[in-house]
């Protein structure tokens, strides 16, 4: 079955276009979980088993488990082993190498650490892009338009009469032989964002960017979803994971999840067929 | 001292723009080293002793290393203590991410691993950039143009009258108010080199894709060096780590290594004032 496929299917079971980003920064894990053996494990465990009835995917930056050394590269395979199999995990690392680099990358990210599906760098073409395309259960979310303000300088370069995201978009949907590619395009752009779904009507966008960001739940929807509903991933990460810093934390990431994906139902309501 | 004088020195000191990639490949390690406690630590080590004499860099991909997980982690931080002070070291990790994240990179290369630069991508434009720039010693080489064959695909496409690679090196050369800026430009682009040599005539250019990618060192060197014949860091790996798979090897590395330092400083010779 396509990562696309796999992808409609988790997001029909679980009734959910929510994806949860575990950015887990250690100076806000909540105090009485400083003196856990593994505070950062202690917190995404809680976070997990609080609010995994309500995702469809989880998707930890692996900047943040870096940033621990060795200790975060084990607290990162112990996560994702938290993980209930019915949600989708994304790798977000953006990575981007030449050919025969990008395909350790791969292996890392899909055979060692067993991520569902990954964020990529587009900038090195498709050599780089490749090695992680082989296998069609495997998605790749390629990096279109970002939710940051810095998206300006490059991305939005016009190339001809398209910005550069647009041909992005063009160039890399000729790639998904597989039914394994996505792209990624922020909250924080949601005229683009209804640009793109109509690009690619029938591939994953993973829609990062609302809650602290500033992106808009009901446009996320309303621009990012195909026409039953489905296939727009929209990720929130510190509203949820930090929506309170005391001994309530996962209760109130539940909470806020739970809110997220109320309105979101109603919103895909109003858009699906 | 800002990173750019640091490199002057370097290469002045040891009379060398050779960088060495340590881009190890556990199963290209020579046999008689796997029966070793930690075999891709071990080939490091005699690369190192053999050729540290003879270059300016060694730039370690991170991909090699986090393909073996935890022990890959450990591995590059004990090789980055192995490699004298008298040469910089290059975090080969081409990492771009939004400000809040590219934070945590920068922090992991720089403050953890203690890595003197890194590469950079540019496709999230300033904010992914600006957190690697505070430390005026820490050089961060932006990816301008790679040397595979995918940097067809978005480098080269015209933005206006410049190609897309160009406009990076426009606009990143503005962000170098602690001059540790650099970038990369493939050895498989000679033309493209000059052009940007021309832009940007005193900032370091790492020069990757001589030996294996087929790029040529003369070229790379007359097109790449700034008119006192630095400020170019050429690189190689393949051709000089695997020069012999047996117990040779390090020897033969060295060998290779002195090889391209000679013709390189042939040339050197012909393009300085």
């Amino acid at each position: 079955m396509s990562f696309t496929q796999r992808l409609r299917q988790v997001q029909i079971k679980q009734n959910s276009l929510l994806c949860i980003g575990l950015d887990v920064d250690v100076d806000k894990i909540p105090t009485h979980l400083q003196s856990t053996k593994n505070p950062m494990l202690e917190f995404n465990r809680q976070i997990i088993e609080a609010t995994h009835d309500l995702v469809c995917a989880y998707k930890p930056n692996l900047a943040f488990y870096e940033a621990r050394g060795e200790r975060g590269t084990v607290t990162l395979r112990e996560t994702l082993k938290l993980i209930p199999k019915s949600v989708l995990t994304i790798g977000d690392g953006k990575r981007g190498d030449i050919g025969n680099t990008a395909e350790r990358y791969a292996k890392s990210l899909f055979d060692d650490f067993g991520f569902d599906s990954v964020t990529v760098n587009p900038y090195l073409g498709f050599d780089s892009v490749e090695p992680f395309l082989t296998n069609p259960e495997k998605g790749v979310f390629i990096l279109a338009l970002t939710s940051n303000s810095g998206s300006k300088d490059f991305q939005r370069l016009m190339v001809g009469t398209k910005p550069l995201y647009e041909k992005v978009v063009h160039t890399a949907k000729k790639w998904n032989v597989n039914q394994n590619i996505g792209f990624v395009v922020g909250a924080t752009h949601p005229k683009e964002l209804q640009r793109i779904r109509k690009i690619v009507p029938d591939i994953p966008i993973l829609v990062p960017g609302i809650g602290k960001q500033g992106g808009d739940l009901k446009s996320s929807i309303r621009y990012g979803c195909d026409k039953h509903g489905q296939l727009a991933v929209v990720n929130a990460s510190r509203s949820i994971i930090y929506a309170s810093s005391g001994k309530d934390f996962a209760e109130a990431a539940r909470a806020e999840a739970k809110k997220i994906v109320e309105e979101m139902r109603m919103y895909v309501g109003e858009v699906s067929n």
